[in-house]
């Protein structure tokens, strides 16, 4: 076992691990080299260039865990469907009609993605530290299918909803088809932890919510049951979808900065909590950094706690700085800070 | 008085009064015909057209009150800024120092936007409803002038805040000084309501909102007491701000569409409330938005409620909708909507 599994398991351990949300990517000067003679696809696709970026802040920084570099669009083109990255997803033909849906195939588990595979044993021959998969929730990924490209208020996709919701229901139940035999596929190759990416739900209401993520992201977690390995779920900016989000068959909940962590434990009664640095801090001095990490370590002492950012890492910030917030994160004992409150 | 000025008042109205945010817009051909003839400056500047822009709604829609037609940066320039529109706010040279920001200019009260005093004038003569003056708050302008633009995540300006909280807290005054004198003016010129627009608090935790946000509305809210208007609030996506928002000094807070009014009343007691329908609704069609307005208007019935979108209105929509939109809503009758609910 390691700290991170403990953790991710319930354990209230004397330690929080720490991860990075795009702990892989622009910020390090090494994937920086990587890209400037690589496409992103190519970065995803060739199992060697996913490994080592994988790698990359494990060595660097030494967080408690690696997560795989891929993007949550790399099981989509198999169904038909054209991506590109420009740098944000493009689709080529966005989704909007039942007749679109039901010309999605569903690919077998063994053609989803087989680099992916390739990728997870190379970093399982490597990596120190246990290895995240991950993948998009189904509400998340017909976000994208639907308005086409990243945009500030997808007034398509929410148009889609509500105008057709047989055909949003018929996208929505096909990826999470798909994304059942990804992420199996992804834990048969090695992936010693499952985190299910919903970056768009908090844009929507809990009712809207309920009808169509709930009952798709339980699907996929309840499929993983069997394996045994911790499942972790994020939906960015969500603490009115809390209530719903609460009983998801999962054992660790990632939080925004929005919401100090003692204030959300008690809403999600049970879970690993994981999070809740605002990323930006990061690009204040070290100083600052130490503070508001340790202001966010101490929200996090009422039960089992993985230290996390509330969002991405920012591009702007300083690998120096990251470093100093792992190394922060590691010299806080949660027992003795425990000890000091009550005194 | 009027519906909408009963209501903003506390009292619990037999039909909810409806305005709706951004009704003066992009999604009117009335205002896009002005719009091919003239900047978004001349718009703002001219009082002539300011004021037949904010009275375009009122004779298409019926809605029971106007608000005036500017845009939250109109106060800025005085101070020394230079702002283009391309079409979102550019700020010529974004505020990042202590010097930068004690360069900025205080203009008098009648300096600040002698056009919008003319204006609302001209609006007051003809508009048979109440007008509603507005300005932005001033964290919010702030993270314009500091970002330099409109951006997915203001990381500089999220970096600002914790790097030199002395020149952050020395802009947020200087622009909380602007404010008073730019709203006070809105109100001796004729503004019979105003709303402070705050529409990025919601990026922001609690802690900093409590410390870069809330002293300065209160400030401004207060300065408008001795005038006994309604004072209305809006953050958008700050259900975990309520806690600093309901003792805010105004009469209304208007919620965004993510949490049902019911849920949102006891948490910002003897507040109305304003909203919150979900914008994306009025791209549906007809009866999909009759079903979610008087879903709406169910959760609002615990109290004061004025009718209105959780945001801004899309420029996609169908004006025939927001018309549907209008009637649907002046066709409740809320006292005959509780004897069925006590049924």
């Amino acid at each position: 076992m390691s700290l991170f599994l403990d953790a991710a398991w319930g354990q209230d351990t004397n330690r929080a691990p720490i991860w990075i949300m795009r702990q892989a990517g622009r910020y390090l000067p090494e994937y920086l080299a990587i890209k400037e003679k690589s496409s992103f696809w190519e970065m995803c696709r060739i199992p060697e260039l996913a490994c080592e970026i994988t790698l990359q802040p494990i060595r660097r920084l030494g967080v408690d865990a690696a997560i795989l570099f891929q993007d949550i669009m790399t099981p989509l083109p198999p169904m038909g469907i054209g991506i590109e990255f420009k740098p944000g997803p493009m689709i080529d033909a966005p989704l909007r009609t039942l007749k679109a849906v039901n010309d999605l195939r569903i690919p077998a588990q063994d053609e989803v993605a087989p680099f992916v595979a390739e990728a997870i044993k190379l970093i399982r021959q490597e990596s120190p530290v246990p290895l995240i998969g991950f993948g998009g929730a189904p509400l998340t990924l017909a976000t994208y299918l639907v308005q086409g490209s990243g945009s500030k208020d997808y007034a398509e996709f929410r148009q889609f909803l509500r105008q057709d919701p047989q055909a949003a229901h018929a996208l929505l139940d096909k990826l999470t088809e798909v994304s059942i035999r990804y992420l199996k596929m992804q834990v048969e190759a090695g992936a010693q932890a499952i985190q299910l990416f919903d970056s768009w739900a908090g844009l929507h209401d809990a009712r809207t919510y309920a009808k169509f993520a709930k009952p798709y992201n339980s699907r996929i977690l309840e499929a993983l049951e069997p394996y045994r390995i911790p499942r972790l779920y994020i939906a960015v900016d969500a603490l009115h979808l809390y209530d719903e989000i609460k009983t998801l068959p999962c054992e660790v909940i990632s939080v925004d900065w929005r919401a100090p962590l003692s204030q959300v434990r008690p809403m999600l009664p049970g879970k690993t909590l994981q999070g809740n640095l605002d990323p930006a801090v990061l690009l204040a001095d070290k100083e600052v950094i130490t503070n508001e990490v340790e202001r966010v370590l101490s929200e996090g002492l009422g039960g089992a706690h993985i230290f996390n950012l509330g969002h991405g890492i920012m591009r702007q910030t300083d690998p120096e700085h990251a470093l100093h917030l792992v190394n922060t994160v590691k010299a806080f004992d949660r027992k003795k800070a425990r000890e000091l409150l009550l005194d």
